[in-house]
């Protein structure tokens, strides 16, 4: 079986935590523990965000006027090294062999998210400290970025080589780093569950798995009646997403991108936590949605 | 036919250079364009230096205490990201395809190297602002940090998967990120001509190639009476390495790394620059070193 697991942000740095590198590789240890029996049984690709992450080495990179800033491809770049090194470093622990790869996702430079960008990401400002900020929520001032619709994983040849290999597979880290067909970099953030659907569905994946805060989807999520979500298909999915059941920014990019698997031909995809995440596999909790 | 390049810090980044991604990337262009005839005919790894980038994501580390330091192996993880990126766009112009593969090596923590540090790394400063700081050479203090012996290429498996696959593999970037055998990362900078040596073993190359700035190994570089060594064996290589041809920290490294993989069992290592390494790699030019 092959699968794709999307690593929430919350799943590699707990909310309160600063970001060291000590938090970083416990919380990468703490995840690749639970799901040691998915990678030891099937051909796993592990991908991952980076919001926090590249916030923070964007504030960095404004910290000194001694060394030139780079632009946020390469940032999203160095932050594939650091969290894929966590994660590395976490999957050695259970003797499995892993491989990080450098991942450039292609997009359309006349993607109308460049002319409207919508992903706020970095430290919140009291002012906006530099072009392409915007006041986030009333909580200050951020950077805000376009977030292209990804087309192509660039490396997915190379994905599955290693995946044939019996490597388990670190890629698409941040959602990958947006580049041009031609291959220039853009200054973008692409959503990492879109990515990641993309890329289940160009290796051919049986199975997708969103890992994030909650155990499954709800319908009226936070209301008194809210009723979780075992199993659901295409259609219902987007029925529920056009009532609005699915909170924007947070739940609802997971249900599209689920249901863009699978419209891609994927056969099953599933929502849960780092708790359940065993059980989901097995169809015993989470939120499955599929074809049928 | 496998070859292992190693790429110089001046074939990345120009002496006079600050770094800026734009300077990088132009780079790594000139570099590759060179070298698009061996890439097409040959299965090749590309491995690389990081000491400016490592030396300027140090500085911007400390510009703000807003956002926690990362360790040195953190830091050399993030800068395989960017530099394997600068190189895989750069490929990417050629056609071919690349594979960036992030890279751990294993050294031994009880290595003297980490109980007498002597590589320098990062800017100068006036005074010691951080432990572990020395003076260099009366330019100003640096950091120094250990460069223990590289004992084993980590990814080498993973690297060998994507050879045979057909990619341009991008990896040992800064000479790896130093682990123990235990998967700890380490604070050190492992010399990136020693563990592409050992990769070169490891993966049976048939070739190694290192990238500098002058065209050839010299005897008596410099003096009036210097001459080139267009072939030489282990053998008289270690000879004149015992009669101080070579200088340290510079042309030795290379000329000790070629000799540590022609004894693992190599049979050719060629030292030249960027402007006549295809000549070099068809003996026509550089120096060459062999067994014979």
């Amino acid at each position: 079986m092959r699968v794709v697991i999307a690593l929430g942000g919350n799943a590699l740095l707990p909310k309160q935590a600063k970001g060291t590198a000590e938090e970083q590789l416990e919380a990468a240890k703490n995840a690749i523990i639970r799901i040691e029996g998915v990678l030891k049984s099937s051909q796993v690709v592990l991908t991952h965000g980076n919001g926090p992450q590249v916030g923070n080495l964007l504030l960095q990179q404004q910290g000194t006027s001694e060394v030139p800033e780079m632009p946020l491809d390469v940032l999203g770049a160095m932050t594939q090294g650091e969290i894929g090194y966590f994660i590395a470093s976490a999957v050695s622990l259970t003797g499995l062999h892993s491989a990080t790869l450098l991942t450039r996702v292609v997009v359309n430079p006349e993607d109308p998210a460049f002319r409207n960008p919508t992903k706020p990401i970095g430290p919140f400002y009291e002012k906006p400290v530099r072009e392409g900020m915007k006041m986030d929520a009333g909580r200050g001032y951020r950077l805000v970025v376009a977030s292209p619709e990804p087309l192509k994983i660039r490396e997915h040849d190379a994905i599955s080589a290693l995946l044939e290999k019996g490597f388990v597979v670190i890629a698409v880290g941040g959602g990958g780093i947006p580049i041009k067909g031609s291959g220039e970099g853009m200054e973008a953030v692409i959503d990492k569950d879109r990515a990641t659907s993309l890329l289940a569905g160009q290796i051919n994946a049986d199975l997708l798995v969103f890992v994030t805060s909650v155990d499954s989807v709800y319908l009226n999520f936070g209301k008194p009646n809210q009723s979780r979500i075992s199993k659901t298909s295409v259609k219902m999915a987007k029925k529920y997403m056009e009532e609005g059941h699915f909170a924007e920014g947070s739940m609802q990019p997971k249900v599209q991108a689920a249901i863009s698997f699978l419209e891609q031909g994927g056969k099953k995809a599933t929502i849960c936590s780092m708790e359940n995440i065993n059980d989901a596999i097995n169809e015993k909790a989470g939120t499955i949605i599929s074809n049928v």
